[in-house]
């Protein structure tokens, strides 16, 4: 939620001048997105989102991202569909920064998603994953299972001013997913981010999906994993199970889990928190108290792994064994 | 620039119910205006701005802005309209703040401002000043030469820790200030903030006025002054006399000076300068390391205030006698 990039008039009439989109009618820094800047750039040809690439994200890795987007926006995903300059280009440089322009996608996203707004999300993102079987390029996920005892150690026992005990408990679970963690399961692009900020709905209907920029190869269950932790539980730390049903019914009518992957929901899930609750350790013990960005609460994840590892089978999550 | 108080999906849905303004298709908070919280929201009737006020904002000072709005867009200045509910309300309250509803002005605004800017400028702010002459509500300038001392004192000498010395310069302006200011120039609704980023062109033009927040009742020369200080320095701290005559010229082919009003702009170019530098030095002393808007460089506003002590005339800013 921040700009951190600053780009002037000047800069922006040259910048558009390589594409067929007319003059900037309006310009306005967003507060959308933690990583990047965004402006929304009104032009002749309609409304467009320009993103400055900031220093988390590598360079190397924007044409994966950006290609993916035009791989799906071709197969009827909706996604922001990165708009090519007149040499072809969808990767440019604005302001001493990579950047890109991408199509605006009308929606609001859904502060407290409802069972419904969850089986719409398990649609959408059993498409995405089908449509993303084609994509050609490749792209290892850095927070994956053996990313994350280097982010653990590189926190230095530090989980401990946040919650006496943590680090202790974080290298338990830590060991126990090293040893559980499945490796042989259906793999595909997977969106590995899509918490309800990231998805957009009109009218009770999924009309976009946004922010791509951590997409990467792996299990494509572990999708499903995250989505679990980010749209499933209530404010007061409860999990909702009509949600969760809601959600895994509508992704498996498109595309059935295998056996093996319906009963390892619960380490799927569990992986799934530790990974975001091992960033929010450390984006809270690294964020300076200026940061124009707050650390978002790890504690949140505190309570959803201990909620993981108190199932007992993959059924816990809604799904009949019939279902799956 | 900044989003202080979130809206979520539903609070928004509620509030626009009260409009005939459709449905929301999409709602992203902005980074723009420093004092309120600011949501581009496409609705099925167009592009609009919710502001919510906060702190800093009077509330019993709102109905005089809202109004003044409406009664200057209805006089041809291009402004933001506030947009009336159906029982005929501009202000409202959403998210436990006081809000509204304004239109969506296209245009960017000038980082560089040339002299056509400048002359653009100068056009636009006498028309505004013809057009706010009839509005019937009043609003004191708290930022006045009265108020400058208040400021002044509640930074208890702290101005000493930006530049060394600064707390006798500002303390010297400011008696010598109250000795000299005007009182019986022609007065009216001022905008009082009319910096660049508070100004939209499209294609060279004037597109629009934004921000009235500041706006009062003060001397109209005073304006002008603001506007000196505010456009017509270079980055490198030199005064650009082309700019400044180009903005007199077109303004005063509207509104021309009084004999007096003309004598007294380097007193009224002055007391605008100490007046942005008192604000930005107690922004500097009483904004905490983690806000979300970081505060202005005071410096600035000490170069342009010597600046203006060395003026000898008012022929200085460009304009001639016989111009006036």
């Amino acid at each position: 939620m921040a700009v951190y990039t600053e780009v002037s008039d000047d800069e922006l009439s040259s910048f558009l001048a390589s594409y067929d989109l007319g003059e900037a009618l309006s310009f306005k820094g967003i507060a959308e997105g933690v990583e990047n800047t965004n402006y929304l750039v009104h032009t002749e040809a309609g409304p467009h989102i320009l993103t400055l690439y900031e220093k988390r994200v590598s360079l190397e890795d924007l044409p994966f991202f950006l290609g993916l987007m035009e791989h799906l926006a071709a197969r009827g995903v909706s996604c922001p569909l990165p708009v090519r300059d007149r040499n072809g280009e969808m990767l440019r440089e604005l302001s001493g920064r990579p950047a890109a322009i991408i199509t605006f996608l009308e929606g609001l996203w859904v502060r407290r998603p409802s069972a419904e707004h969850c089986a719409a999300l398990g649609e959408t993102l059993a498409k995405l994953h089908l449509a993303g079987q084609d994509f050609p390029m490749t792209r290892a996920n850095a927070l994956s299972v053996s990313g994350w005892r280097p982010l653990h150690d590189s926190c230095r026992g530090g989980a401990d001013s946040i919650l006496q005990g943590l680090n202790a408990e974080v290298s338990e679970e830590l060991s126990s997913l090293e040893e559980a963690w499945p490796c042989d399961f259906p793999q595909g692009v997977i969106h590995a981010d899509l918490f309800p900020d990231n998805v957009f709905f009109l009218g009770g209907r999924v009309s976009g999906v946004i922010d791509f920029y951590f997409a990467c190869n792996d299990m494509l269950a572990y999708d499903i994993a995250i989505c679990l932790n980010a749209w499933c539980f209530e404010p007061d730390g409860s999990f909702n199970i009509t949600k969760a049903r809601a959600l895994l019914r509508a992704y498996t009518a498109l595309r059935p889990f295998t056996d093996e992957e319906f009963e390892a929901l619960p380490v799927l899930a569990r992986g799934a928190a530790l990974r975001f609750l091992l960033t929010r350790i450390y984006d809270w013990l690294n964020t300076s108290a200026d940061a124009l960005v707050k650390p978002k609460d790890p504690l949140e994840y505190v309570r959803k792994l201990r909620f993981h590892r108190n199932v007992g089978s993959a059924r816990e999550y809604g799904l009949g064994e019939d279902e799956k």
